[in-house]
C-alpha cells in the first residue's frame, strides 16, 4: 500500500509568492505543492499537504496523521518558537518528522534561533527555499526505508 | 440547584491510552471522565467534560464555565507552559480553578516547570496520574462548601 | 471609495464590563464598538470590528485585512506576549497598525512588559482606556493621510 | 502489618493558627494531625507525625522512615526551596514522597516558585490548605495500592 | 481658572527638524510646541513646553509641575530607559503622566525597549511623531476631565 | 514591666576576635555582648544574647521571641544569603527586627549582597563594626518608643 | 578646629513631608536638617547640609567636600542606583562615607536593591527613616574618633 | 570548467564508523566521502574532501576554497559551537556554505544548540546522518545553478 | 606530636553502601573510615572521622577542628552547593582544606556543579569514589609537609 | 580655516594628579590640556578643551561642538556606562567622535565594560593615561584627513 | 604487556617554573614529566608525556591514545573552559580520563569555573600543584585494576 | 641593543585587501607590515611581523615574543572573544601588550563585545583601521620608554 506523507504548512504560509516576491520570490504554497506532488510521485509516496494559521489545527492534523500516515515533513512556521502543543503533539504520535523552514532561520531575530519541534524532529533543514521541501520528502523516504530495514 | 463543574483538558490528552500504554498506562481519556462522573454523583455535582487542541477554544470553554458553572478543574497540558490567554480567562471569570498534570512537570525538562496558570489557580495537583482529577474533584468541592460558609 | 479600517480584538476582551466594573468601568466591548463607529465616520472611514479568542483566527483576519483594509488597530491582549504568528502576519501583509492596549501593560507583571507586535507596529498607544481606540484610529487615519502625500 | 507514613512538617509550621488567624486560619499544626491521623485510620495506616526547625533533623527523619515507612507526605515549607540535603535524602530512601504545600506557591515571590523537592516527589499538592494533607495521605495509599499490585 | 499642562522634553529633542530631516523630518521642536499651543487653546488648557539635557532640571521641572499644573505630558528621551530619579520625582508629585516617544522605542535597540517611566504614566503613546504629542494632550485633557467627575 | 531584646548571632561569630586580629580587630563576641548590655541598661532594656551556627536554632530562637521579647537585633551572617527559613520565622512572629552587618557586606562577592532577612527587616546596618550592635539596639528602642505612641 | 561633616540629599527628597504625609509622615527635610545640627553639636561637629536633583551637582559637593570636610553622610536617594559617577566621586575624594537611605530598599523593587554607592561607603543604614542620619552622624563621628586613634 | 567543492569536517570525524558502530553506524568517513564524491560525479562537480582536528586549518582551508571553489559543505562538528574564526573566514570568501550535522544537534545538550556558522551558512541540515552529505551537495548545486542564471 | 586530621562527612553520606549497592557500591562509610585510619596511620597521622546531616554540625565540628587539628578532609554532599556558613567557617580557622566528592559533580545537575566549598579548599578531588579519601589524605600530608619546610 | 576640536572630559577628572598621585600618576587635566594644545598646534588645529561633573553639560557640549567644530575627543568616565543621552547626543550631531579612558576599562569591575559611547564613536582607546588624548587627537587629525579626500 | 598512559599538557604549560617563580614555584614541566615517570615505573605503567599549545594536536593525540593507551592524565590548561573539541574526542575514543589542574580554578576567575572536559573525566583533581599528577596516575591505575576486575 | 617588537596577527587577516574593498579598503596586510616598519624605523625598533590562522600558532609566538621581544602588538581578530590560551600566554610572559583592532568591535553583534585579550592588555585600540597599528607601536615606545625611566 502506498505509504502517506503529511506535509503541514504553519502559520503565514499561505501568503507566500503572493505578497513581497522580491523578496521571498514568486514561488506559492501551490508551487511548493507541486513540488511535492511531483517528488512523492517519483518515489511512490501519496502526500496530504495542508496548510493552516491555528495551532490547534496543526495539532489536530498531527494527531491524525498519527492514523493515517508513515511520516510528516513539517514547516512550523512561528509556532516552531512558541509551541509546546506541538511537541508533544509530535511526542504522542511517534511518527518521523523532518523539519523544514525556507529561511536561515539562524540568521534571523534571536527568538527564531529555538525551535520546541527541533528536539523531537529527526532531521531540521533550513535556509534551502522551496527546495527544502524536497530535501525533506527525499530524507523522509529515505528514514522510512532504513526503518523498514531495520 | 445542583452546581455544575467544567473539567477542561488540553491538547493531546484526547490520545491517552491509545499509545505507549507502557508509559501513560492503559486509562483513556473516557476512563478519566467516567472517574469524574462517579465522583461527581457522590459528591452531587454535575460534570461538564471537556477536551480541545486549540488554546482559543480553552479560552472560549472557561468564559462559558464563567456563565453556568460553579469552578473549574483544569488539566491545561502543554498551554500551562506557554499560555497567557488562559490566564487572562481564569482572572476574567473569577471561577476557582484546580490545575491538575497528570506527571510531575518539575521532574521534566525546564521549559515545563513553570505554568501560567498556577498562579491564577487555587490548587495545583501535580503527578498523581488520573487519580489526580478525582482529587481535585475533591478538594474542588470542598473549597465551594468552605466559601458557601463564608 | 471609503478606506476601510480593521479594528481587531484579541482573547477575552469579549468579556469588558460585564465583569469586575470595579476594575475596568461598565464599558463594554459594544460600547468601544459604537466609540470606534462614531470616530470612524467623523473621519470618513468604514469599520469592520471583530473579536477572538482564537490566536489562529486573529491571523486569518490580519490576512483578510491584507485584502481589503487600508491599516489595522489591534489590541491584540494576552497574544502580545507571546504570539510571533501575529508578528509574522503583520510582517506579510505590511498594513500600518496601530496598537492600543486598555491598561499600562507597563505598571503590571513583567511578562507582560514586551509585546512581540511593539516591533512591527507603526504607533503603540497603552494606559487610555476605550479612549485609547478613538485616538488608534485618529494616528492611523492621520498616517494614511500622511502617507498618501508622500 | 500497618503501614506506616511519615508525615514531616519543616520550619515554622509548628506556628500555625496561634498568629495572624486573619490570613492562615485557626487551624493549627496540632488540628492537621488530628485530621492527618483520623484519614490514617479510614485507611488503615498509621501515622509518624513531626515538625522540625532544622534541616539535618528533617534529612534525619526521612532516613529514619527509609527504615520503618513505606512512605512520606512532607511539606517541606521553606526548605523546598534552598535544601538540596533534603532531595538527595529523599533520593537516597527511595520512598515514595508526597509534597505538600499549604498555600499557592506559585501566587508567591518568584524565589518560592522552584522547589528541590518536587523533582523526587512522585506528587505535589499546593493550595488546598490544611485539606491538602488528606488528599496527599489518600493518593499516598492509592500508590502504595497500585505499586503492591504491580 | 485654566488649568496648567507641562509639555516636558528630555535631552537632544531641542535638535529635532534641524539635523537628518531625512530621518526625522523637518519637524522642529518649535513646530511642536506650536501644535501643543494650538490643541490647547482648543481644550481650554495652557500649557508650558520646556525642553532640557539635564536629568535634575527636568526633576526639578517636574516638582515644579507638582505645584502649578495638572498634568505633564512628558518625552523623557534617552532619560527614560536611565533614570530612577525622574520615575521617583513623578511618584511624588502625583499627577497624572502621559510619556509619549516620536518614534517607536520597541522597534529599536534593546535596551531602549524598557523605561523607568512607563509604570508611573497614566498612559504612553509612542511612534507617532509629532502627532503623539497632540494625542497625548488630548488624552490629558480626557482624563482630567473624568476624573473631576468622579 | 522591662522589655526584652533577642540580640541573635549567627554562625561563626563565635569566632570574633579570637583569630585574625588583624582583619577583624580584636572584639570577641564577649565584648559585643557587654557593649549591648550597657546600651540596654541604659535604655531600660533587658537582653537575651544568642549565638548559633544551627540555621534551626536561630529558628526555634526567632519563634522563641515571638513569645517573650518585643524586638530582635539579628546579624544572621552567612545565613542571611540562603535561609528563606529565617525570612519566614520573622513574618511569622512579626516582631521589628533591626538586621546588623559587621562588615560592608555591598563590598564583598556577589553572593553576600543579597539578603533574604533584608526584605522583612525594619532597618539594615552593616560596616559600622561592633559598634553596629549598639546602633541597632538604639534604633530598635526608638522604633518600640514611636510604636507605642501610634 | 572643629570638623566638618557634609549631609547630602539626593533627588527629590527636598519633597519630604510636604506631600503623602500619611505614607513618608510630617517630618520634612528642614526637620532632618535640625536633627542634625542638633546631633552634630552635641558631637562638637560642624554640618553642611545640601540637597540637590542634579547628579553633576552632587558630584560637585562631594568633591567640595574632599577639600573642607571629614567625612560624608549621604543620602543618594534615585542616583543610588544608576550612578557611577558618584562612586567615582567618593573613590577620588577618599572621605569616609556613611550611606543612608529613609526607607528599606531592600523591601521595594528589584531595581532598588542595588546601589553604586554602598561598595564604596564605611557603612549603610536604611530604613530608619529620619532617624537614620543621626545614627549616621554618630557612625562616622565614631569612626573619625577611631582613625585619629589609629 | 567542472566546478569545484570543497567537503570540510571539523575535528573527531575522522573517527566515525571506527568506534562505536552500535551508536554511530558503521558508516566511516571514507564511506561519506564516496557517497560525496559520486554524487558529485552525477552531478557533474568536482570534490575537495578534507578532514581536520584544527580549527586554524580549516580557516586555510576556507580560504584556500575562496581561491578555488564554488562553494562549501561544511560539518564543523565541535568547532561550531565555539568558533569565531570560522564564522570570519566563511564571511571573508563570501563563498556559499551548506552546514551539516549527522545527528541532530538540537536534541542534545543546549551549549550544542547554538552554531556560530549557521548565521552564515545559506542553508543548515542536521539529523539525517551521512545522508546529510548527499542532500547538501545537491542543495548546493541547486543554489550555484540558479545563482547562475540570476 | 601526632598531627590530627578531621575527616568531615556531610548530610547522606552514612547512608552510604546500605542502599542501592548497584549504584554506588557496597562500601559503606565505615568502610571508608578504616581506609582512612590505614592511611593515616602509614603516614603517621591522626584521624578524627565524622558525619552529620546537620550544617549547623559540620560548622561546630570546622570549628573545633580549628582548636585541634592540623587540616580537613572535607567531604561537604549536598551542603557544598547551599552553605555560605560552612565557607566562612574554613576561612575563619584558616586550615587547609581538601575537599572530596564520590561521583564526578561536573557530569551531574547544573545546581551541583557549584561548590561555595572549592573557592576556600587548597585542593578539589572528586570522581575517584571512595579511593579519593585516600588521595585527599595523602595530599593533605604532602601539603602539611611542604608548608612545615617553608 | 583652523579646525575646530573638542576635547570633552567627564566627571571627576578634574581631580586628576591632585589626589593618589601613586595611582593615577602627577599629571593633572592641566597637563592634559597642555599635551593637546601642543599636539594640536603641531596638526595645525584648534582645541575647545572642557570638563564637567554633569551629563546635561556635556551633552550641551557635543551639541555645540555640532554647531562648531570638526570633531570630538571624548572622555566620558563614569558617565560612559550609564548615559544614553550622550550616545544620542553624538548620534544627533553626526562628528566624528574618539572616545579615550586613561585606564584599560576591561581590567576593571564588569560594570566598567560596557559603554554606551563607543557603538557611536568612530575609535576607541584606553589604558594609554594622558597620552591617550595626544593619540586621539593624531587619529582624528587623520580621519578628518581622509574623510576630507573621500 | 606494560599498559601505556597519556599525560597530555594544554597551552602555555611549556612554560612552568622558567618565569615567574615566586607564583608558580620552580618546578618545571620537565620535572613533572620525572614525577610522573617515577610514579609509572613504581606502578609498572609507560607514560607518554606530552605537551602542546593548539588544540588540535590535543585532539590528534587524544585520537592516537585510543589506538595505544589505557587512559589520560589531562591538564587542558585554558582549553578546559573553551573546548568542545576535546569533550567529543574523549566521547569517542572512550578512554578513562582524569583531569588535573595545577591550581584551584574554582579561587579563579568565574570563566575557569566551568570545564568542558570535567563532565566526561573519571575524576577531576585540582589545587594539588605538581603533585596532582602523581594522584591522577595513581587513580587512573587504580581505576584500570578495578575495571580489570569487573 | 635594537628592542624588538613583535606584531602579531590573526585569523583572516592575511585576506585583507584582495576581498570586498569596497568594505573593508583596498589596504592589504602587506600595506600594513610596510606601515609598521617605517614607524618602527622611524623609533629605533626592531619589528618581528607575523600571521596565522592557528590559535595554537599564535600561542607559541606569544612565547617566543617572551624570549626575544619587549612587547606586543596584537591584533586577536576573532580569537579576542574565545581564546582563553592567548590570555593565558600573555599573563605568562608578561609582556606588555598593545590590543588592535581594524573595526570598532564595539558597533557589531554582540559576542563581538569582549574580549579575553583586553584584561591583560595595557592598552587596547580599535576602529582606526590600519592606522591603529601606527599608534599602537608609538604607544608602546613610549610605554617602554616611560618603564625604562621607572
Amino acid at each position: 500500500m502506498t505509504q502517506v506523507i503529511y506535509v503541514l504548512n504553519g502559520p503565514n504560509l499561505n501568503l507566500l509568492g503572493q505578497r513581497e516576491p522580491g523578496i521571498y520570490g514568486a514561488t506559492t504554497l501551490e508551487d511548493i505543492k507541486a513540488l511535492c506532488l511531483s517528488k512523492a510521485e517519483e518515489l511512490g509516496l501519496s502526500i496530504e499537504f495542508l496548510q493552516s494559521n491555528h495551532e490547534g489545527q496543526l495539532v489536530d492534523w498531527i494527531q491524525e496523521a498519527g492514523q493515517r500516515a508513515a511520516g510528516i515533513v513539517f514547516n512550523p512556521a512561528a509556532y516552531s518558537h512558541t509551541s509546546v502543543a506541538l511537541q508533544d503533539a509530535i511526542r504522542a504520535v511517534q511518527l518521523p518528522v523532518m523539519e523544514v523552514h525556507l529561511s536561515n532561520i539562524h540568521a534571523r531575530e534571536s527568538f527564531r534561533h529555538h525551535s520546541f519541534i527541533a528536539p523531537v524532529a529527526k532531521g531540521v533543514i533550513c535556509g534551502l527555499g522551496p527546495y527544502g521541501y524536497v530535501v525533506a520528502i527525499e530524507a523522509l523516504a529515505n528514514y522510512l526505508k532504513q526503518a523498514a530495514k531495520a
